[in-house]
């Protein structure tokens, strides 16, 4: 075993804290909501701090920002560290509980630039958010960009519903595309698992 | 937004890491891997530093350990710290890469005391693993323990073969349900999302 405790830390890039700063702290109107998540993803394929995603944590009734996330699994060297499982997990830090629907606690929301791939819907059911938002579900973002969103259960869409979570699909979907195919021309790597 | 920086550390209780110091550097028997992860998933429910699993990575032929992670949801107040990304996180921050089956590395398996939930699942496909073990599939753990595995891929057994990654199930199944008996006796939370 290594004598050096193995650790690892979760942290967003410089860009995005300077951009956190300057967001309005409350995001009424659910497209601005979207609108931030699709600039945060479009800065982290300019700034190749990621893949082209990004996801935001609100109260879902009064808009208020906890955080934006983005994906970070190649510059962190984490298979796991895909937006959605970032921002849910730095929003968690915040409010220091495991459960976004925890007792006493405001109904938070997830808005993402897509829908979730096999381990995020996963990880969005344990999160404990009440509310997903999402630019779009279908096959055009695998075929611009060349993401595996991974086998997912037939139903999801009603196991969402059926453990509580409304799911709002469609949301500026030809602007998050828009983003991918920046992404794509960019040349980055796509870094579905076993590259070997 | 906080001023703080938002960041998350994903690190072992200090008992797991006094026992990693004394466990072999190689495991050449796969019942005796599975053993050393029975036993820190007993241990952490003993010491309540999280859930009753636990998740080890080794190399697949050598048997070499890379880690034994355990979860980590309560303490460290992250709904996705299940033993598998724990392990998975830090067997690849060790060895410097997302993808633990990239380029030029040894074949890699991920040795766990129950089937992955609807999120490790998907964790597994990404994390470049060549192999995962487990001790049972059945619903005997979530009838015992309360914990939710969320819906899984009708075909999730093929998902893996078709993704180059082998199953090896029912390894030690008696020893993992006892270990649940254990944690289900001890009248720990089961932290199922959404508690509110």
């Amino acid at each position: 075993m290594p004598i050096t405790p193995p650790r690892f830390t979760l942290d967003l890039p410089d860009w995005a804290l300077e951009e956190l700063q300057q967001l309005p702290n409350v995001f009424p109107d659910l497209k601005d909501r979207m609108a931030a998540v699709l600039h945060f993803a479009r800065l982290n394929t300019k700034h190749q701090s990621g893949g082209p995603f990004a996801a935001g944590v609100f109260e879902r009734d009064s808009g208020r920002l906890i955080v934006i996330g983005v994906n970070r699994v190649i510059p962190l060297n984490c298979s796991s560290a895909h937006a959605e499982i970032t921002a849910l997990t730095l929003a968690q830090q915040i409010l220091g509980c495991y459960d976004l629907g925890g007792p006493g606690m405001s109904a938070h929301q997830l808005v993402v630039n897509w829908s979730p791939c096999a381990m995020c819907f996963g990880a969005v059911l344990w999160s404990g958010v009440r509310s997903l938002v999402i630019a779009g579900a279908d096959a055009e973002m695998m075929a611009i960009t060349g993401f595996d969103e991974g086998p997912m259960p037939a139903n999801w869409r009603s196991e969402l519903e059926r453990r509580g979570i409304e799911l709002i699909e469609g949301l500026m979907r030809d602007e998050a595309l828009d983003g991918f195919r920046d992404f794509a021309a960019s040349g980055a790597v796509v870094y579905n698992g076993r590259q070997g």
